[in-house]
């Protein structure tokens, strides 16, 4: 006999960040970036993100276009379709999305809390 | 001539809260609660957002089913498809959901400027 396992309630602080038209980082972008630095390689970050090559490689294209300076530096060739590095600039954003990300989750907390009293679970 | 516009950069926070597999409440469908709350009327609503009256009803399905109670209460007939209330329980909600929006990007707002400085615009 089956059991009704319970329903949990989560909440997502999700930040967009716009230029433009474009989104310069959100939460796929970042943890592109998150894992493009553990991995040094997109390909890899790529792999854990379930993503293909091609797409990582865009994503990154449209955040080294919108910030002063590349987010991430590849350099060509080799089996890995060569590696890739996130630059000072690159560590620097990703810890400041990170922080607002933490940041948000622990403003509403009070909030939240009260509102997942209002959930049926 | 056209002049080049200058490059915007935005920060949206968006919060998504989730019970079991569904979303109770994100940034649409508190949109969506937000319109019925102003126009009494899912159709207003609807038409508001640019999205079907079909569509707008089904969110509001989901998101009776993830509360304790109803947010919306609807009413049959009418020229209008019957009317709208959004319930002491739905205020309660956007309410809270409004707030931890807010308080997320009164939160980020020393950090957005920091990540702000390193964008191309």
């Amino acid at each position: 006999m089956k059991t009704k396992p319970a329903r949990i309630a989560t909440i997502q602080p999700r930040l967009r960040i716009r230029v433009g038209d474009e989104v310069a980082l959100g939460p796929g972008k970042a943890e592109l970036l998150q894992w493009v630095k553990q991995t040094g390689s997109i390909s890899e970050a790529a792999r854990k993100m379930g993503m293909s090559y091609m797409r990582a490689w865009k994503l990154i294209q449209i955040m080294n276009q919108c910030f002063r300076e590349p987010v991430v530096l590849t350099s060509r060739g080799g089996k890995d379709k060569g590696g890739a590095e996130i630059t000072k600039l690159g560590r620097k954003s990703l810890k400041l999305y990170q922080k607002m990300e933490n940041d948000s989750l622990r403003v509403c907390e009070r909030s939240w809390q009260q509102l997942e009293q209002l959930l049926k679970l």
